[in-house]
């Protein structure tokens, strides 16, 4: 990255304030030093309503609208990348809720910040497909993800995934159901189902406009019901 | 039934010979009696080769196939239709195989007149999709069929469907994974996919010429592994 650019990055990111995280094993190996840095979610929200997650939440669309229609949760947006995680604070704060803070983190270290069984709900929208077979292992929904999703997911939490590409859908249907997750309100057209209630993100505002179907499904782990 | 309907069908019935079974739970009340009426699959085959199902097997003609392929398999086409069965049975012979046999059954009674854990798959080919919710457990993937399923299969057993009906597949999705079954090889466009060796049926013939796709999913039961 130049010079510049960095710069401005670091300014950018210094003016999102509270409403972005930046937990350290980002920049620490964390894998090796294995420190403890967990969050309080209560004190991150100032309240202890429920939370959700969009783990890959992009420039904050969803994550935002999500907040503004539901006062009632605290939103949690994770996004890996600096300036996307900047783009969403911006969502957020032309959105003006308060119930919405970004986390610059990995998906691989989401149960090392969050405590244990914290979480209400994780969206998993648009995530991206990595085609070839030899990166499946970087599809969000790998059962090395599920597994850390099942640690800080709340007993009867639940993951509502969405996505366009029909070959991670086909993925993610076995990856759960392997992982001993059950399945409900499947949906292989989304906009043509009755289906209510669904907040679009950008990507899903094109594929719609294209004609293209969208996938969805609702998952839970039905020992810890 | 018309006197003369019913007297050709009987005289059609008598023809099939040992190629038809027709177990007695279809004519008594089974539920009431109890009794205890399973066959012995060596016998009805005449070897102890593993044993495949087609529940629902309509005309026959996957059966017949799946057999004049498979000679190392012995193949139950199972079809509650008796005028259907005769077809089915007319489909076999045509075919020349002398490993596949239809039995007239309702899926419902399969587990009182198949030994536990005596099949080795399962073939769910376009099943009736029965729209409407209120019809839901007449549908063969309905948790009470997967119980069933369960019952007979071997520990590694497995249960393959194919449909033309996104609803049906959607539904079958969810019961197989809330019922304990895991999924593998699913696919939301059969025949733009990867998979080799399927064998189509009259139905899919018929669908894939119009441009439809075909849904495709294997179920197995990992706790039995």
């Amino acid at each position: 990255m130049r010079m510049r650019r960095k710069k401005n990055l670091e300014q950018k990111i210094a003016a999102c304030g509270e409403y972005l995280i930046q937990p350290r094993c980002e920049s620490l190996n964390f894998n090796e030093t294995g420190e403890n840095e967990q969050i309080s979610l209560i004190e991150l929200f100032g309240n202890d309503a429920p939370v959700i997650l969009e783990v890959g939440a992009g420039k904050g669309k969803f994550a935002a609208e999500l907040a503004y229609q539901h006062p009632e949760y605290n939103i949690l947006a994770v996004e890996k990348d600096s300036s996307v995680c900047v783009d969403a604070v911006e969502s957020i704060k032309e959105k003006g809720v308060k119930n919405a803070r970004v986390m610059k983190l990995r998906a691989e270290y989401l149960a090392r910040i969050l405590p244990l069984q914290s979480i209400s709900r994780i969206y998993l929208n648009f995530s991206c497909p990595f085609p070839k077979n030899t990166y499946a292992s970087h599809r969000l929904t790998a059962p090395r993800f599920l597994e850390i999703y099942r640690q800080i997911l709340k007993p009867d939490g639940e993951i509502h995934q969405k996505t366009d590409n029909m070959r991670l859908f086909e993925f993610s249907i076995e990856s759960f159901s392997q992982s001993g997750y059950s399945l409900k309100n499947v949906s292989l057209d989304l906009h043509n189902s009755a289906f209510e209630g669904n907040i679009m993100t950008e990507y899903e505002t094109k594929f719609v406009s294209m004609g293209l179907p969208i996938y969805r499904l609702e998952a839970y782990l039905p020992e810890k019901r």
